[in-house]
């Protein structure tokens, strides 16, 4: 039995979703369906990317993942299977899965989706998901092989992800995510940020930089390595979002103190 | 091991949804759920059965759905176990099942749930969802066959969805739904709307007929075939809703050229 | 092949909820994962709580629960796993596990989380939940007893819930939540509502007392006793929350009539 998730920008109350489900079952009716999210902003494919670089790494090898965030359904861009790290991921091409590689990665194995023979029958114009990656995905999970799907690629779309810049006196950088707590996540990783640097959030200094939220009284503004190990600057048991009023987008600067 | 999906009115943060889970499970632990949508409009039976219709035909024979959108919980209103395309359907006879039926189908096989060995030990009131629903889709999924869950019954209440009508020109209709991407759905068929239709939503002539989102230039406003087989009024990489204003109700009209 | 049910205040669209299901997924990929719900309010510990009373009980004996609702993550408080009633509950220690116990339960077996070895290798200082309470549920799913996780322990954090105050002439409670109905749930017993009881909500009487919505005419204002087994105002296909502007904390008053 293979686990095969489901990531989409068709929100929670969609038939879609729905759709997507019954597409994979009706191909191997014994796989483990996992929801990741349905709530991805809609065809953003840079907070796509952002989502899959947090999410796909904590999986083990063999498992599956469908992505359909696809402004570009229904024209002639591709739709691929990428082998990483033993776990698939099946997604259109345009850029959102490569976000998952690491300096360290060899470049993966790509096969283009060509072999009609293992989508559903019928391939509407509008939804490529439900009609080709998710029966795709089924046959996967029934043990057929990347190598079967199409032709190897070797190039593909690239996306350019925002990333921080290095300053005379450390980096800059900016908010790429806001999460259900008002923590403000930043673009600048872990090894940016020296234990006593300062930080700037908009043209507001952060105070403190701490190892975790509990390590400050509530309401204090603090800026901490997040659980993706990125930069964050948050609100003990408040909303950074919230008080400081800034969101996507807001400059971030890191300064190491000499 | 069967696979039991849940929709419902609940919403994403409901404890009624996890009792639901927790109902089934008790009788078979080993049957795969799965959730369908728990963000249906509350008590709303035409968005249930537009839901249904655009998610069920797509699972495999033997899936079992369990449908908890039940504005008549604890009167005398019958719950059923629908058999549809080797699927079963179990909901409240509140019609919202209907729409799933084609014009082609035979009458379907219906049974009124009426033996309470397959239900919790105490039915309450306000919830038969949890107390009646969810055990007798366990029982299913156990080998239960729907006989043995009440006697047959060959009528059941109906829905009446707003469906187009014929105009001197082509159809008249209206939107139905609007999807996370500001997609106006309508209730007008692909089957009635000729290649070279003209389109109009509200006061609003719909300058492009296209395939799909990605024939024309992002701010276009577009009418196509979408995912579901329904003409919508789409933006190309915008929102149809926010960018006209227009929402379920909304009139829509399809005249032939000649 | 054991059930993993998952809660947390992540909110949906949140790559948090991914990584803790692939960090389950990485010790035992055959478990099946069931989401309860990622949208309690954040950090809070009296709905958790309340969610809780009204979700495990449902659920059969063997089920393992993964609850991250944890303020205090990263600081000394406790990891704990709950064996009650056959289920395990994996939760920090901050009393938000303690509603589901009954009058008549015996002191459930606790213990504490201290053995690194069924956690992930590097544990990181703002998420417990992917990096200790999946690895150890998915350690549980595989057959690892509680008693090898850490050493029992008898004391654990308690958390006070607002529990209604008897008066000359009944009872005084309040609304605990709002459901997606807008039904207005109070933490009012059954068994503290006669059947002959008057019942303020505000400065507003409910007029009748039902046994379920569809007792009354649509719009009425009514009192019953919910799914939960707790008092609940509610308008028959309508939302009380909005037809009378009241919401959690709202004073609720049961009077006898003699």
């Amino acid at each position: 039995m293979a686990t095969v998730t489901l990531t989409t920008d068709f929100g929670e109350g969609s038939s879609y979703v729905a759709a997507l489900k019954g597409a994979v079952l009706t191909v191997d009716p014994s796989t483990q369906l996992l929801d990741l999210s349905h709530c991805l902003p809609p065809q953003n494919l840079v907070a796509t990317a952002l989502f899959l670089a947090d999410a796909i790494p904590y999986f083990p090898r063999g498992t599956i993942h469908v992505v359909v965030i696809d402004p570009g359904v229904g024209t002639d861009r591709a739709l691929l299977c990428v082998e990483w790290n033993g776990q698939l991921i099946l997604a259109p091409d345009n850029g959102c899965w490569m976000s998952i590689l690491r300096p360290t990665d060899l470049s993966p194995h790509v096969t283009r989706l060509a072999e009609p023979r293992f989508w559903r029958p019928i391939v509407s114009a509008t939804f490529h998901g439900r009609d080709i990656l998710a029966p795709v995905a089924g046959h996967l999970s029934i043990g057929v092989t990347p190598a079967e799907l199409g032709p190897p690629v070797t190039e593909w779309v690239s996306l350019s992800l925002a990333e921080p810049v290095a300053t005379p006196g450390g980096f800059r950088g900016c908010v790429i995510a806001v999460d259900a707590f008002g923590n403000l996540i930043t673009n600048i990783r872990a090894e940016a940020v020296p234990p006593l640097a300062s930080v700037q959030i908009g043209n507001q200094p952060v105070p403190r930089i701490v190892r975790t939220y509990g390590d400050a009284e509530p309401g204090t503004l603090v800026g901490l390595i997040g659980s993706s190990g990125r930069l964050e600057v948050a609100v003990v048991c408040g909303s950074a979002a919230t008080m400081l009023g800034f969101g996507v987008g807001t400059p971030v600067e890191v300064t190491r103190n000499v």
